[in-house]
């Protein structure tokens, strides 16, 4: 491995499963990663003893600082957000006085929206945005599953030529990141955020993994429900989206040797009582909907649906089913 | 109570919850009630002890004849046809040999279109058709509960002014059922389908009750987006339909000490892993929808969740659940 004449301060802002994954990949390199988590026994967790990875090759412990939002100083070159995508703003609301002119933010979260929110902290030319297909589990306080492969394709909006972002992609690949950088880095996320909102989102709402939802006789209307709206909003808003190959990379998961027996990550935020990332999936597509005066019925139900599961979450947690017939 | 010349020989088909309710009062007059059920366990168990009825007075055993449709024989001037909506056809073709041109069938069981499915079996002035907000429960094999009050609406399909037709709610007054003769029962079935196409809906799809479903705080756009394509349906097919009437008597169901802790049937339906009757609700606004080209997204996106969660209760009932994030 080449050596790099510049160091980058690395953190990791939203260190559960799949800022720990990057967390710990990252500080294989030579450049010092910080933890910044809301969650105080992880924090604790990997301050005490590290951060216990279960990898493909066995257990590990990395030992990494990690800090609550507040209590992070100093600055860094480079913070990775992975946060949620409703966290971005009050994480980097807490993070202000730890991002200067030099700070670039790199955003691989799932949702659309995010480099909005994002741009209301930093000019855009701080900003690098992208999808991973990496994957992680967070198992709890201070321990996590990373297993697999993956990759991440990334994008700086200001330019790719930029010294700055080659450093990263370099990082990121002596990291085992597996980076590709993209001129059309929208793309991928809407990709990603479609099939989100396909796969999360009905799995959520029907309570079953995503083989299952394969199964059901008219899964093809309800995937095209949801995508042509995707395909009428990417229109308006000038970002290619080929929803014929959304479709076939969602229908590429219901084997079980893919992803037929899992259940997507909204779905366990719903089953822990959770806030789920509904608004900037299919929620996102209704509210430009809205607001553009194209219809999106499909989008805005489902994203209702979902927001009612959660609303009965607290509901039904706090009362006792009564059971009669009408 | 003043004494009939011609005494009716009345069949109740589908004598479960609300069959079992008319039958049994039905039976307090002179007009011979015959039962007939599907379901082996509870005709033997009616023809064994009698139905058991609990009711606001007390306890009583009706002895009325139960049979299964293939059993009965002879002839019927009234069937009060009481079996779930997708059971009409079948339950009608059974019956073929007890159907004179004399028979009348008075239907009163939820959802849109029964009309046109016995209008395959028998003319349509043999035909009346109703709505009632009476209400009953079946415990078990031989038992249900009757208790509250209630009322029938009904409309001849032939004449209201016909003889016939004068005796039936003459028959239903003695018996204590409360009959209103209407002179546009469409409405009123159509009314009762809109609400069970909101309520019985997202109880189901939502696992809550009508209280809950209330609480929720789309639950105003979820009810809007389906009464209004209701109305857009029911102009096609010259129906006089009110959406602000019905969304206000949907209203009026939320508090406890109304249908607020209630569970709709439907609900129970999907909860006992049965089919449920929601191509005659939502699924009959899609069918026409599509039919007419009529947009009709929210009620056919709600018909597919239904399907995908009576499909999803075969599939899970028969493999478990492995639960990994992806």
């Amino acid at each position: 491995m080449k050596r790099k004449l510049i160091i980058l301060k690395i953190a990791i802002a939203g260190a559960g499963a799949m800022g720990g994954r990057f967390g710990s990949m990252l500080s294989t390199t030579e450049n010092p990663v910080t933890f910044i988590d809301l969650w105080a026994q992880h924090v604790q967790a990997i301050n005490a003893h590290g951060l216990l990875v279960h990898t493909d090759h066995g257990d590990e412990r990395v030992h990494v600082p990690a800090y609550l939002p507040q209590d992070v100083h100093g600055s860094f070159d480079l913070i990775v957000l992975f946060t949620k995508a409703m966290g971005i703003a009050p994480m980097l609301t807490a993070l202000k006085p730890v991002i200067t002119p030099q700070t670039h933010i790199l955003v691989l979260g799932n949702g659309i929206g995010n480099i909005e929110t994002i741009s209301r902290f930093v000019p855009k030319d701080q900003i690098i945005a992208g999808v991973t297909v990496w994957s992680a589990a967070l198992n709890g306080p201070g321990e996590i599953t990373m297993k697999g492969d993956g990759g991440v394709t990334l994008e700086a909006l200001g330019s790719n030529e930029a010294p700055f972002f080659k450093q990263v992609v370099q990082v990121l690949q002596d990291a085992g990141l597996k980076p590709t950088a993209s001129h059309d880095v929208l793309a991928a996320i809407w990709r990603k955020a479609a099939l989100n909102s396909v796969l999360n989102t009905y799995c959520t709402i029907l309570d079953c993994n995503i083989g299952e939802f394969g199964q059901l006789p008219d899964h093809n209307a309800m995937i095209d429900g949801v995508l042509s709206e995707f395909s009428q909003i990417a229109a308006k808003q000038h970002v290619h989206f080929d929803a014929a190959d959304t479709k076939q990379l969602i229908v590429a998961q219901f084997p079980d040797d893919k992803n037929g027996l899992h259940y997507p990550s909204m779905h366990q935020d719903m089953a822990k009582g959770r806030k789920t990332e509904i608004d900037f999936l299919n929620g996102y597509i209704a509210k430009v909907g809205a607001r553009e005066h194209i219809a999106t019925p499909i989008n805005a139900m489902l994203t209702a649906l979902v927001h009612s599961k959660e609303k009965l979450n607290e509901l039904q947690s706090s009362r006792e089913k009564v059971a009669t017939p009408v």
